[in-house]
């Protein structure tokens, strides 16, 4: 793999005329393998060979099991595009497009700071798919733009994991249309609606932020309510139906009931299995409600609904559930729930 | 009027056959001609003369103009069918059916215990189109069922001065089925949508109650969220689209979306003027709270709506606004408005 | 006991002279028996009998037992003054001062309008000691008033149950300045402090409603702050002690501080048995947030609170203890602190 | 100015004995000189004097101007011990003990780990007093402690201007006893009460914090229920005085009333000049939330009370005024009162 590595670095520094030489063939590096990260690269890997069968596709996480598993199942296909490379320095100095998808605003600074920017090559294109703070996403981007001459773009995704596996996300692109024209093919890869949502980096993160703010006032809104129709005397599954077509109409209703019984194919069928994890739903309204306090926005009903999550969330069986699981915490049932399992 | 009114007596007296004698000929009763009232009873009058182009049509409002008015505009149509009444016992005393539009619990329970109860004939269909206390409902369709012999629903409309006008209100019905069949017919000349909510009366309100919980409180948060992303630099017709095509969507933000320049033909694009007014909906989120405390459901996110609106409220110039004034409250621009008008 | 009353009645209608000719034997009636009213009336009771013996002491409370139990217990003394009756008429009919301690606005509204007012004689001490709505309040004192030539205080009380044993309440008394003067000697024997809190009936329950709206905020605050400090490595003992000699310090911190192991004494020093039931702070924050609806105040804090408590009770466990277990409830520790017991 | 500073550096190259020779004489830097550091600095330039008459004081500001006015207004008096110096690097090379007034977390981190790190002597004293993240407090002080084996506390204050400047400000100091006691005697000289907070340096943080959420919480929570007693017709004053001696006592109603007319000497006296400015207020909110967030804590109280001073900052006039300005913004006064000025 190093020599590999260092035939790659000799080959950038002859001009990388062999890898990159026609734009349909860029070297892609995708650093972080996690929940999201896996699918979505295997995605973008596997389409991506129908235009570019040969050209290397590297991968780099912290969990070096992450990257053997990935390099591993996809190493027989195509003459053995994949690479595995020991630091994300090393990645750095071969890509001509870097995907990032990070945990955390932190994670984001570390990598881009202090791995990426000493060590990418001028006019790589730079797309980190991390649902992270917006003035961090402007920050490492200008760093990256100005001091690197790369091209930057922030890209959250919502979906999930099952729309990572299917292809099916929602990339929401801040950054000038230049590098969003030339991101978009490979956010097809990996997802169905690629969305601009302004020439500023990090407005991609804004747009997501402002989004789930509202899915998860939502969510706690509609449980309330459910739980109080449920109280005086009325059939869920009816006052759903006609919440549905009036004006209290809302996905987190109409899509996403989180009331067992109502509809069919949701976590509250499920016993809040699966689906959007309550902690992922509060770790997104902490960021728009740290957005908040940067701007000095008044955010009444996410930090109410944030309040909800988080006082659910002190109980450990809750953790693990759907975020729809508020109905339960707010009900009173979720002693009940936590005896029957 | 009074000589009318005795002879109806009599007839009543004599058995009624000649108003009610057929199924397809209910003698009608209207009580309270205010703004939701007035549009109402005129649909109902024009539409039923259709299949009853000489039932007498009775209408009573505190307010005698108002009575006059309605009368007058329609006395010579189809052979003075309508009628003002001195009372509302004398209209209890005539009307097959009776159909109430009253502002508060209070006017409701007054009306039906004071007056309707000592008056009603057995049989008679009951009404109540008032937007109320769901206890008070059934507290007063209960006695008139039990100690008059009468059948109750209540029926609160959604769709506000233009339904009404448009006879496009959805009418949500607490009640048995065998009511609530008979009312339909009614209900179908002032309404588009009839739903059934439930057999007890009071559920018509439980669902708009718990509909317009949901709406209150997604108004401010599509309210708050728009503002955070504007000052966060995104274009906010731009953001309302993405957030219409993904999680956080609801009528507040596609249908009604509180943001000057996002949407055209919403009281937004006017000045919030028109619409859904401020102290409409916090009424609503009044009676939400007082229908919560009662069955002690927590209500986190409907508590902290209301409240919104209440500050609103504390301004004069915003208190006769659309409820989506919200937005110019939370973004502090509340203040420049008022000045540019 | 009947013929007792009828000789009461008899020597009323002969123009009381025996019992009330001088202005040291008020004859005094108690209505409602329950946890707070029966160590009151036992007070009352039991210190009148210093300045006048022999005046005759009527009570009366819906559960017959409640009032067997209390003349018994005073038979003996001091000459058979105790009396129960068999109605409230009866005891209206009788009585120089009436004391009413009852649990909701509804049955002080059923006692004051159809028990009280067609039986009180002119000249009647009306005291409602009850925690009420304050608009009901004015409203039945005002018929009181007007239709009976009577006097009327609403006196609500705080200082809970052992304030009650102790004859140590506080008492918020509302109405004019003689009322007040004629009532005080009485609240002297139940309580210590007696307020004066405006000439118009219904002050008491305005400056109870606020006073507890307060503390159920306070209460919630603390709690919060507490479990963060503690959250954050900080010793509770050693945060209360700074919060309360800085400008945190409030009753709820510095005198029944929520935390286990940081006072003596208090309910959270004792598994929050006794004290005062979150059952009944979140009743007065019901009452509360019906007064500011009723004059559309904002109350942001006070909503938020309620929800606290409302959302704490959905657990049957936690609705029987004191109102500082809140503490547990946010800290997520209620479940260990169940399983505990 | 330079060359003394040379001569510094020699003496301080030499084994700093004629400065820090004897524990009574430590050489002091004090950096940041703004509306708190100034007067903070003044008294313990003054007050040490007592002791160390001699004993260099050094000051820095990223602002020139205030470093000239502090020198210029001392450089007459004990034999111009005190020294501007050009860097936080050159005061960093002398100090025996530094003292760091900074506005926010970032320059505390910036100075920290930039300035502070590289330049500072073992076994120099470092102390805190920004108001800042706890986490940042503990990274930044082990850092220092690890890597450049100094002493550090943290140690925020409350008391404000006025306390600076009387030097009765309370100090909240985290860290281990050692360096506690070495800070204290240079506390004293600037502040009144000096509570030790933890062994780590942090917990000045979290205490100061708790304590500030508190109060936010309670400075709204007694604002409305002023604002609702005074709406249902009770008397401020009279209000205040039941509340101060009833369970609902707390600082913001006893000590700093937000209602005019209630007291004399606090902010609501005189047109909420003065006192604790709105923002600040809402900044120690904003602390306390990230914190919360940190440890996924639940604050509904505190969140609700900062919304509340975030809309109230959305008008600039209220901006500038004291933080119980809030009893304005919810009576919905604060427009008359702006008018008024």
């Amino acid at each position: 793999m190093i020599s590999a590595s260092i035939a790659r670095q000799a080959s950038a520094a002859a001009g990388r005329r062999f890898y990159s030489s026609s734009a349909t063939a860029p070297v892609i590096g995708f650093i972080g393998l996690g929940q999201m990260g896996l699918p979505m690269a295997t995605n973008l890997y596997t389409k991506s060979r129908a235009t570019s069968p040969s050209a290397p596709f590297l991968v780099y996480d912290v969990v070096p099991q992450a990257v053997t598993a990935f390099t591993s199942a996809h190493k027989t296909s195509s003459g053995g595009a994949v690479q595995s490379v020991d630091s994300i320095a090393a990645l750095a100095r071969q890509a001509d497009v870097i995907v990032t998808m990070l945990p955390t605003s932190a994670h984001v600074k570390q990598v881009y700071m202090t791995d990426l920017l000493p060590n990418v090559r001028p006019g790589t294109l730079l797309i980190d798919s991390s649902t992270i703070d917006p003035a961090v996403s402007k920050l490492v981007a200008n760093a990256l733009i100005k001091d690197a001459k790369c091209e930057a773009v922030d890209a959250p995704v919502s979906g999930g994991f099952l729309g990572a596996q299917a292809g099916t996300l929602t990339f929401m692109v801040g950054g000038d249309r230049k590098a969003f024209e030339r991101a978009r093919p490979l956010l097809q890869h990996m997802g169905k609606n690629i969305v601009h949502c302004g020439e500023q980096v990090g407005t991609g993160q804004v747009a997501k932020i402002c989004n789930n703010m509202i899915l998860g006032s939502t969510m706690v809104a509609v449980s309330e309510a459910m739980n109080l129709g449920v109280k005086l005397g009325m059939d869920p599954k009816l006052l759903a139906g006609i919440v549905n077509s009036s004006s209290g109409r809302c996905w987190s209703s109409d899509t996403y009931n989180p009331v067992p019984g109502v509809m069919e194919g949701v976590p509250s069928a499920r016993g809040y299995e699966g689906g959007f994890g309550i902690t992922l739903m509060q770790k997104d309204m902490g960021l728009a409600l740290a957005a908040a306090e940067s701007v000095k926005a008044p955010v009444p009903m996410a930090a109410a609904a944030d309040n909800v999550f988080k006082n659910a969330m002190t109980v450990d069986e809750l953790k693990k559930k759907d975020m729809s699981v508020v109905y339960q915490w707010l009900a009173g049932t979720f002693t009940k729930m936590m005896g029957r399992k």
